[in-house]
């Protein structure tokens, strides 16, 4: 399989992290997301979305929408439950994660590293930390309860929700207050085959 | 099984939708979105994002998140393919929909039928509305190619895609160019057991 992915990306690094602990031999394509590598023609045939991650599998068909690679990739293993209602739940997050979460925790986190210090976009910061505090505080109210987003057990949900929240403060939030939330994420870190968002993948090809 | 909705939402609609297709019965409880029905106690017990679709089911457990929804529902029926890559790229066009194409599909729609006329939030329409032609121009793209979005068969894909675009001229979409796209809406509503987005289910609870 080869990986289209972009390094500081955390949809990109769902992907990554769930083919370390998964076992599975990848080639990983770095693509600029900065230089407009996701809009040429070529990339625009693989994904007429024109976004990274895009996982190209080995008979040529191309998957996009990180959540749903992911789902592709843990079907069958431990990450994906087996019962219909504990799937349904584990949806349930990965949709939270991309409507509710990811643009005001990742969105804030891209403004503030990647995009110049005077442009404009950083007086979408104030609404979208709002936004991303509501979504934390739902996550953390979840984890009061229970030491994993579903049925008890690490799965795809965790690792959808982790990818940007480990990295939240670089983006402005204060994880302090989210005392479960803190303890979950260190109880992600501790699964085994762990990789960081920032491992370039071993198989790199330019 | 109860199901906590708005009549004029589309994230509800899909359900409604999928209840209806699949012949299950469900009662209706109506949520008055626009008066806080989502914010109180009750509900927030219910769904501690206080969104609507929240489907009860039987033993009292909530599912929210209407893509998360219409899977379980429709997982082991026609709506939704066995095929592990058939059932990714369903997800894929699912995360796409809240992704991409909600925000700026639906959300102007809400702005012009449920805001003040004026209401700041009209501001951000023509942003929303250059998005939502990207996402409606990928759409078209695909479908130029196939008579579903799936595996040439309607699925829950089709469904989530159908609930906003079909009404995407109230919020000031015109989808005169794109040709295959509104030939996939006919293809859709001509469905077997198809139900109207206004059409309110026979047990309705107050």
């Amino acid at each position: 399989m080869k990986l289209y992915d972009y390094l500081d990306s955390g949809n990109g690094y769902k992907v990554r992290l769930v083919l370390a602990q998964l076992g599975l031999p990848f080639d990983w394509v770095e693509c600029d997301i900065l230089q407009g590598a996701t809009r040429t023609p070529q990339f625009l045939a693989r994904n007429p979305n024109g976004r990274i991650p895009t996982l190209e599998l080995d008979d040529g068909t191309h998957l996009a929408e990180s959540n749903a690679i992911i789902w592709y990739l843990g079907e069958g293993s431990p990450l994906v439950p087996d019962d219909r209602l504990l799937r349904a739940q584990v949806l349930q997050w990965m949709f939270f994660e991309q409507y509710s979460h990811e643009p005001y925790v990742a969105t804030p986190r891209f403004i503030v590293r990647h995009l110049p210090a005077n442009s404009p976009r950083r007086t979408e910061l104030p609404d979208r930390l709002e936004r991303g505090r509501a979504a934390l505080a739902v996550m953390d109210h979840h984890l009061g309860g229970q030491r994993f987003f579903v049925g008890n057990r690490y799965t795809i949900a965790d690792v959808a929700l982790y990818a940007y929240t480990h990295v939240a403060h670089e983006g402005g939030h204060d994880l302090t207050p989210y005392t479960h939330l803190r303890a979950w994420l260190d109880r992600v870190q501790s699964q085994p085959g762990h990789v960081l968002l920032l491992a370039r993948p071993a198989r790199h090809l330019a």
